[in-house]
């Protein structure tokens, strides 16, 4: 079965690792969200494609989610002895991801072609792509005024009161070479276990990926959980935007767009009132097991629709 | 006593070192190369000022002299693993100096303030000052064509047959901020015993520096001991310039510029041909104490010239 998985951080690249597990790599593209890309320190950062690529190469930090494995912090450690920024934590071996795709993009190589090559590096089979190559800016707009994301996130750790999002530039961004191909050779195409806000939606959102994923079927899985996000803002966001989050209203925000959707057996009674057709079982996954056993799930249920 | 000391890489920090241990902070400036200096990475590199500032910080190396003691690889590791380039070794520690005094050049700060800004942050009493803030660069000129001096040095292992040196950029270079004042206070200059052609000439070629240093009681440290350099590339050059690498080489080289020439006591019987006053004593810095020996030897025979 060939699919596409719509990916943001770390709960969508559980779900993508546990696909990964399954299907042979031609069968399986990732395409992830850089509405959260942002510059650092003279750095080009890539938060949801370095969260998806190390947790298919097996070197993300199984404690976090995201980063890496067995992390070093000397570098932070002495920039904060000279005073440099520290609010973004970057540690010794990510840094290398960073400082090279940082030099490969000025050197004129676009994002998607330097992901292929890092992924070739760290001996990621699938097809792992940004959803656009030119630069999106997921911007959250508060009661404290227009917020970069990353500063929301991670500075102010999502203390401002959301009251929409904009996408700075995405109007004249164009999917990732590939995308559009692989979406329109997809079997099925499935939303991940990510934020719909500011994962989802900004990869939906960039011109013509919306208009081709259309065409397929379509399942998502909820990132609410017993009205709660597994990790992130999303809950916080659906209140703060005075919707109560719940996985009913993941799939109310998606409509019509969705042929199947995948809540946690803890919202087991939701199922009969969403008005399509529902797998229900365990979604949270802890252990690479519970990736593998939900992605077999979540294709086979797809493969009946 | 109020000296100027100038210095490149290991040897010369290791004397300006022991001055720090001897003298006052304010009485103590230390002009440093960087002609060696070079963008590598995306990173603003100058591999002189940092051995200076590491040394005094009491934060370099032990085992090369250059770079951080107790230093991890962690970011070169994985660099190398998506096929960056590695042939310029840099820790994880000393990464935090590039990145930050890269940003903060960007910014618009001067090297100088830089400068002064880190040693504040590293806990260095003397100042250490760039010889510009101006780009000079150290250009070899080889049997193999002009070679960027760290690629010279560094990439080439010092292999390509040298026929002479270019400083690009040094004419429109101006000493920076203090040094000349620096100078004109100072009872005296000292060069240490670094390398005469690609660390002293730089900073004496910048405009200006050598007119204010001949007007002072100059003693300069032979980095050429029994005929051979301590470290780094000094006796090869010679020997290609079709020089015999020796103290004598050495004092000749800077000519009427010195009141007092400082040798090793293994070149005892050259003191009575160079036809100027000599300290003979031991100049080989193995310890921290033989720094603050030599200093104290050398400050002495200073005085008294």
């Amino acid at each position: 079965m060939k699919i596409v998985a719509l990916a943001g951080g770390v709960g969508g690249a559980k779900l993508a690792d546990g696909f990964a597990e399954i299907l042979s790599p031609e069968d399986l593209t990732i395409v992830v969200n850089t509405g959260d890309d942002f510059e650092h320190l003279g750095l080009y950062i890539s938060p949801d494609l370095d969260t998806v690529c190390y947790t298919l190469a097996g070197i993300a930090s199984p404690e976090t989610g995201w980063g890496r494995a067995d992390e070093t912090w000397h570098f932070m450690e002495n920039l904060e002895r000279l005073g440099g920024s520290t609010w973004f934590r970057l540690g010794d071996k990510d840094l290398a991801t960073h400082l090279e795709r940082t030099r490969l993009l000025k050197a004129g190589q676009s994002l998607s072609e330097i992901t292929a090559h890092f992924c070739t590096a760290w001996g990621v089979g699938p097809t792992v792509s940004p959803m656009s190559d030119q630069a999106v800016r997921t911007v959250v707009l508060s009661d404290e005024g227009e917020l970069a994301f990353q500063e929301y996130f991670v500075a102010r750790r999502c203390s401002p009161h959301v009251s929409g999002f904009r996408f700075e530039g995405i109007e004249a961004a164009l999917p990732a070479p590939g995308v559009l191909d692989a979406i329109y050779e997809a079997e099925a195409i499935i939303i991940c276990p990510s934020n719909p806000w500011v994962s989802i939606d900004p990869i939906l959102k960039v011109p013509g990926i919306l208009s081709a994923v259309k065409e397929k079927v379509v399942v998502a899985v909820s990132p609410i959980i017993g009205g709660k996000a597994v990790k992130g803002p999303a809950a916080r966001m659906y209140k703060e935007l005075g919707i109560a989050p719940s996985a009913q209203a993941v799939a109310e925000h998606y409509g019509d767009l969705l042929a199947g959707f995948v809540i946690d057996s803890i919202d087991r009674e939701l199922a009969k009132d969403l008005g399509l057709r529902a797998l229900v079982t365990d979604t949270i996954m802890t252990r690479k097991e519970d990736r593998i056993r939900l992605g077999k799930e979540v294709l086979s249920f797809t493969k009946d629709l």
